[in-house]
């Protein structure tokens, strides 16, 4: 415990609104009070809005990060020998990397224990991902965590009341008030779960585009350096990504489709896009865990994992540590599906030069694969199945997409993802991964 | 009633964090949904720091002036037949001047509905003054107010929980969240609460200097250009002094006290400070009001009301109309006055070149005079009763203040007011007036 020294929040906020710089006690004094209750929730919203609007450095937001860290318990894994290495991403459109990643990375020697989230807004969540296989339970006790994570190498469950309570508090506030984009306060939100893992190294996949919380490069950078500084800062070695998100990840968006996907790269197949990110995340967080020298190395030994099914193996030994049925693992045609699949057809034939990320995630929430309100029902079957990706060509009338849905939508959402599509010339898609920021 | 809009506070809330402008519909909404609980006090005050940092422009102030004062009751006062004017100050340490002024202008034939505050910091409130004469009521329901300003032409009380309820709801929150110091929302407050008295025209008197809220020429210039522009769209007659608080003004600090001196005033003496600033304030409301021509004429008809005898007179009836004792007001000595009178003696001899008006503020508060929360008792006797102003001369040990006092203050006390006074060499003080601002 740190000592309680009386404070008065509203000179904090004046200090911040005046674009001072707070110490690292007067933050922690904030982020302590909004929990005692010695800080009201207007008191913090306000400071939240003169911290986006004035800024918060490194400094400041170390201190944040370690306040939010603080606020909960440290998990020490302790008994876990092995390095331990998560990966975070910044959220996009199609992006299932997570569950063939920490996987395929456990096979390799680096443990992965890894505290996702739900989906929320236009962009899916692992644990719902997680739950399209009948049985998975993402809520394992801190001591049954630890106990996956060292005797498979890998455990994904999602946040517990007591990691990071601060964080949780400050994100529903800011949520609510106009406060998420701010990159300070994401960051901080970020690492302070991310550090509750008690990891030693973090990749950071900054997702970038359309479809992603960071719309341009510039301001995915300035996250991705913050994050790296920051994370860095706090002792942890840290690699970011910044990668594409102008369309989105794979051929599949919802959350048994997206599971079937990971499955698939696990079994060695899987779209090339979503295998080739897989393998490049591995080998940074083999390189940081220490398991690999090189990255050309640590590819190899990721290949051969994929190769050899050592990574499906331990798929199939975590998701029945988990309570999950092992069956759909190993046969991802038994993972629900739904009852009708509706084709859009392309309007003329020609090269899909473009597909939107943003609208074809906002479609997927109306068929039912995610919410707009953390409150809401998801149906683990429904989404959107792509046939064609971005570079490849389409007849007139031949099948953009399959919707896979309940029932049979209206006509505005097939037209919706229909023009979600843009027909025509031969054009290279862009690279997927777009800069690599280290220390 | 307006009509129900669905709207959502955080875009309202982005929408200024980003600099954006809001719609009259937008703020009326806002406002609205506070008092509804649509918005919430945290979603609230964070559109309040994004307010005062991005700034809101007249039309914004405007609807955000209209929107509080629609919250609750504005006083018709339609049986009134004369003009109705009504005086404003930011407040400034030893500002008695409504206390004389609004009955000398009722007596000269303007109608002044003065809805006035508490003291709360270094500055004292109306309310508090006019208690200081035994059995003074500053709460009477509307038809009373409004019969007492009929009939006599004037009337002092406090607000009440049915004009501008918003404002109260939003200053309460701003002053918990550093979000006092915000030109438009000091406007919107003011204008608010005045607007709601029923009134024809407005002056208002912006302090400016160590004593006052806005410390230079430049902040106190724009929130008086404010005051008069968004006054002038809401229909009101308006018209801004920018007038010196670089000391105190009078001889005394604390309510009986200034009550005493504001008395002198209408009994046709008093400091020339205090007596020069009623008459120029008055003789804006004269001219506002339609009862004289020019500020010449209106000065001749104020002096004349002062001399006859006439104000005072409105002021025992007004203070009858309210329960007071009349006794005090025809004879001053008869206020409440501190059993104890301490000499705070000069170091040295020469001319006061400066009085330190904030801190006097504070002294006074300490003995009593004042609040640092709403919810402290204040006494009515105590304060400080100076002996030199500015530009006058003082001899080695002769006394500079007078401190009442309830019993003997610590040695601090009496050293931190000999410190507030500055002897020097022989410097004119600057000017009661130092600009006048109209449309």
């Amino acid at each position: 415990m740190t000592r309680r020294t009386s404070f008065n929040p509203v000179l904090l906020i004046a200090k911040k609104r005046d674009g001072g710089r707070l110490e690292r006690d007067e933050i922690r004094a904030l982020v302590q009070g909004l929990l005692s209750g010695e800080v009201a929730d207007y008191q913090m919203s306000a400071w939240l809005m003169a911290a986006l609007l004035r800024g918060l450095d490194d400094e400041e937001t170390l201190a944040l990060t370690d306040a939010m860290l603080e606020s909960g318990d440290v998990l020490a894994l302790s008994s876990v020998r092995k390095p331990k290495v998560d990966k975070h991403s910044t959220g996009g459109v199609g992006d299932k990397i997570s569950l063939c990643l920490a996987p395929l990375v456990a096979a390799c020697g680096v443990a992965v224990p890894m505290i996702s989230g739900r989906g929320l807004g236009h962009t899916g969540g692992t644990l719902d991902k997680l739950e399209a296989i009948a049985g998975y339970s993402v809520r394992l006790d801190a001591a049954r965590f630890e106990r996956v994570v060292r005797e498979i190498g890998v455990s994904m469950i999602g946040q517990t009341e007591r990691l990071a309570p601060a964080d949780r508090r400050i994100y529903a506030l800011r949520d609510v008030t106009a406060t998420v984009e701010s990159i300070p306060l994401i960051v901080a939100s970020i690492l302070s779960k991310k550090l509750a893992e008690g990891i030693d190294a973090l990749v950071l996949d900054v997702k970038v585009g359309k479809g992603a919380f960071m719309k341009d490069l510039t301001s995915a950078r300035a996250l991705a350096r913050a994050l790296v500084h920051v994370g860095t800062r706090a002792g942890k070695r840290v690699v970011a990504l910044l990668t594409d998100m102008s369309a989105p990840l794979g051929r599949t968006i919802g959350n048994a489709l997206e599971m079937r996907e990971a499955l698939e790269v696990l079994h060695g197949a899987g779209p090339s896009d979503v295998r080739e990110l897989t393998l490049v995340l591995g080998a940074e967080m083999l390189v940081l865990g220490g398991a690999a020298r090189t990255q050309r190395a640590a590819r190899k030994r990721l290949e051969s994992a994929l190769a050899s099914g050592a990574a499906l193996d331990v798929m199939a030994r975590m998701v029945k540590a988990h309570g999950g049925d092992v069956k759909m693992v190993l046969d991802p045609e038994r993972l629900p599906s739904a009852p009708r699949k509706l084709a859009v057809p392309a309007p003329k034939s020609g090269f899909v030069t473009a597909i939107d990320p943003f609208e074809l995630g906002l479609v997927a929430i109306e068929l039912g694969a995610g919410r707009t309100r953390a409150d809401q029902a998801i149906h683990a079957a429904v989404g959107i199945e792509l046939l064609a990706q971005r570079g490849e060509h389409v007849g007139k009338g031949a099948p953009l997409a399959y919707l896979h849905v309940r029932q049979l939508p209206g006509r505005a959402l097939v037209e919706r993802t229909r023009r979600a599509f843009t027909i025509g010339g031969r054009k290279r898609p862009p690279p997927l991964v777009l800069e690599r920021i280290t220390r």
